[in-house]
């Protein structure tokens, strides 16, 4: 078992450093040659948007400068049937930053994705995680 | 639809670079605060000495330095309730290495993981990538 049974009377004292509990994470790409359209920093990125409404707060959020945000929503655009960030983007203290229906459906669809792969796969990822000395 | 179809007679000429066609790519990792036990690169090594009966020939396959190599297995091994790889693991010269039934049962069962991940999301990966201009 991944982790020590928690309910036993033997419990180590709460001072004790508890050790990384392993988990398991699920990260899907979409590739296109040596592309990467879609994967979980850009969709990161997405949900940071539309969190705070506005690239310059989500490259901050997430650590990231402007110019790396701007490049890789413009890929991610570019790289779509139609865009994910509405065209009103403005300049470092531009107004505000709005994701479009499609971005929002790309959103929700690939942490649909990741979701459902994690449910569906629940029993083998128990048995990976036993095989760990966590 | 990701892909043009194949069976129509309207194919373009063989001749013709055939634009990447998007496709999807599951990645599974087991975290444990900052290590990473088991992850792609891991299970394609692991692959590797299986298929080659080697470290030196499996990181040789994989472009990676026998010294690598082996610090990656040894991780793994070392965070593994009971090791994958033989303990009869020689130097850069030395005999087989083969895989113990822990590391035959941790291949099968990421790929397992992959592939019930793909199938479980079939739809949905199918809708992403019709979201990408491909």
């Amino acid at each position: 078992m991944p982790r020590p049974a928690r309910s036993t009377a033997v419990e180590p004292p709460a001072s004790q450093p508890a050790a990384a509990k392993p988990e398991v994470r699920f990260r899907m790409r979409v590739k296109a040659g040596d592309a990467i359209p879609v994967g979980p920093g850009k969709i990161a990125l997405l949900e940071a948007v539309a969190a705070t409404g506005s690239i310059t707060l989500a490259a901050k959020s997430l650590g990231m400068s402007y110019r790396r945000a701007w490049l890789l929503l413009s890929a991610l655009n570019g790289s779509l049937k139609s865009p994910a960030i509405g065209s009103s983007v403005g300049g470092q203290n531009g107004g505000g930053t709005a994701l479009t229906p499609v971005g929002e459906d790309l959103i929700a669809t690939y942490r649909r994705i990741e979701a459902t792969a994690a449910e569906a796969c629940a029993a083998d990822i128990r048995h990976l995680l036993r095989m760990i000395d966590g």
